[in-house]
């Protein structure tokens, strides 16, 4: 006897016979005598069919007409989906963002929650009804819809779970939890029960992708326990929350990977005190997303950076340092493709000292050169080459024993 | 210098091609130096896939969320219309049904619009903008979304005109106006420059299908003049308004006919006070339109009542007669199908009192005979043989000289 948010993202809703799966999920939880706050998306292509339809029209469309655009995705699929619960017999009402009370700061495309008034949907819960709101939408106090912008449906879901004081804020997907890394590249890959908040993070960010960082971040602010679980297998999930009872004794749990990585070296770069800042902003302003940053100061008047970026920024990165040669003031550009990173992540890390150093002793045994390495309080990132990326995570799962402990349920 | 609000329908805004072309028209007319509101519909057949998917999910969709579901459509158009006008280099903003005040009674799947609140509106047409407002759609008090029904965006368009003051609304369409008759069947059909509220009602009820009832009777209520006209020809269009300045000498403005007609004739009908009521309310419960009714008083305890039906409602009719037999208390029913309605139209009939006789004369000469006569104050319907329906259309355009008055501008 609870509340409980589900939310359920595109490929869980993308046709009709989905969404008659998705009102199963919703009528079995409220089966289970618990109030029911169903968020979902819009079905699987319709907004990429709708952003083709503005860029045939234009190169660059106001951001406010495409919230305007995309906000009708999720409007589909909420009153489809109320229909179908309604078909079953249960008594359901759909609500758009703004018929919800999100209330989203004055930005368009990528605003943020404000605030939720949640009357609304409180009274209808206290009537029995299962409650159907559209994710990724809000409005602003002057009346305009705007987005939350990417992961905006785990937002909303757990935006409203805050708000509503919910139990539990289960994230449907399309894989059955958050695992050990990727099972995949991974034979021994296990579903981990529970990560804590901090962990996902760091997951979620080195691109397990499962949950959007945005959404776990706001979890974490509102101690809401998330559930990451599949919308179309029945079995129990990973549990993200700030107390972790279960496989406590892990150091490590779980290892991060990305292929298609290019480290850029700046040489002789003046060693002043405002080239470090210049440089990021220039490539920052052409919206090139810099990774792992390595500043090797030699005490005289010149430096080297390194920075990791994905590859397929390299040519404008290039072209970005070129054309801001003089006012850099470095003497030569070297880059080196072909990289992949690979990620350690445990919160008892923090009282383990020697877990990266076990991690390059790992590594050397295997014959894998780090060629960087930046690490935080419970992650450690290296970049390795790309054709020893596998091996590499795969040494790494073993040797911290990540495919012995986690359990199916 | 005025104010034009123009209605688009979803032939009109189908791709993005003809979307493009809307704000084509948008653009001459603020081009012009007027201040320009764009009402608009749903894309082509959007809303056709909507309750398809729907009905999917359901046999008989909750009202509430099929309002939800199909106002998704209009705010698609208006989102990629605003696109395509700030492309163009106008100053352009979309607004949903409930965005643009559009305040309708509670009532799902067809409300009525109660009031509109135009603040918004004004500010924007003040600031130079283009406005573009979701046809079809509104708001109740209590925030929720509701539909207007059939000819709804026209309704939209003419309310908002009528809010707005405007000096005109544009109902653009895929023909370039309305015709003295339909043009695919009568050769000498010929476009009318003028036509009055009433003639333009007795058309649009008879089959013209130009533009609906209700948005002419809104129009005439509010004194809002329409034109209608083409949304690919540039050519001038059809005014309609109270004030009848051209072909004034006109008797018949117009000649409108139906085919698949059936006459259902009750025989020996009780002839008490309750009979023709129970009839109809019967009939009419069954969601069965009746058109024209005659009904022959013998003087006796037994009466005759005939009246038109579409064919295609022939079957229901005879099994809700027969299963009423007892209620209704009658000795037979006969029945003829073949049928067609011609119908002449024209506010000058009033002043003319042979006018019905003249059309009978004309249609004897023809060989014609007339099955069933309806008249009202500007409007003389026939029920014919479906077979002379056409040449009974074309002797009539001749001897009312329709053929000769009617200039293409």
């Amino acid at each position: 006897m609870g509340l409980i948010v589900q939310k359920f993202g595109g490929t869980s809703v993308a046709d009709v016979e989905k969404i008659q799966n998705v009102a199963n999920r919703a009528a079995e939880e409220k089966a289970n005598g618990n109030d029911v706050v169903v968020v979902v998306s819009a079905m699987g292509k319709t907004t990429d069919k709708l952003v083709e339809m503005a860029k045939d029209l234009s190169a660059a469309p106001s951001k406010r007409e495409m919230d305007m655009l995309l906000t009708t995705g999720e409007q589909i699929t909420i009153s489809l989906l109320t229909i179908a619960l309604k078909e079953k017999g249960l008594d359901a009402v759909s609500y758009t963002g703004w018929q919800a009370g999100i209330l989203t700061e004055p930005v368009h495309g990528n605003a943020r929650i404000m605030d939720i008034d949640t009357d609304k949907i409180k009274t209808d819960l206290a009537a029995g009804r299962v409650v159907v709101v559209a994710g990724f939408q809000g409005i602003t106090e002057d009346g305009e819809i705007t987005t939350l912008g990417r992961g905006g449906s785990d937002t909303t879901a757990v935006a409203l779970a805050a708000a509503l004081g919910a139990d539990k804020c289960d994230i449907y997907t399309d894989v059955t939890g958050v695992y050990t890394t990727d099972p995949r590249y991974v034979k021994g890959a296990r579903k981990l029960l529970g990560i804590s908040y901090d962990e996902m993070l760091e997951l979620a960010n080195l691109g397990a992708g499962v949950l959007h960082p945005r959404a776990v971040e706001f979890a974490k602010n509102f101690g809401v326990t998330l559930e990451v679980r599949s919308s179309m297998e029945k079995e129990r999930g990973t549990v993200i929350e700030e107390e972790m009872d279960m496989e406590q004794n892990l150091v490590v749990r779980g290892i991060a990977f990305e292929d298609q990585i290019t480290r850029v070296s700046v040489i002789g770069l003046d060693n002043s005190i405002g080239s470090l800042p210049t440089i990021f902003t220039t490539l920052a302003k052409h919206h090139i997303n810099v990774d792992i940053i390595i500043q090797s100061g030699t005490g005289t008047d010149k430096a080297n950076i390194s920075f990791s970026i994905k590859s397929s920024d390299l040519k404008e990165t290039l072209e970005v340092l070129e054309s801001n040669k003089q006012l850099l003031n470095y003497q030569e550009i070297e880059s080196e493709t072909g990289l992949a990173k690979v990620s350690i992540v445990g919160a008892g890390m923090i009282s383990n000292p020697g877990v990266a150093a076990k991690m390059f002793e790992v590594l050397a045994s295997e014959g894998v050169q780090v060629k960087m390495v930046s690490t935080s309080e419970i992650k450690v990132s290296t970049v390795v080459a790309e054709q020893l990326m596998v091996k590499a995570v795969e040494a790494l799962h073993d040797s911290f024993d990540l495919a012995k402990v986690a359990i199916e349920s």
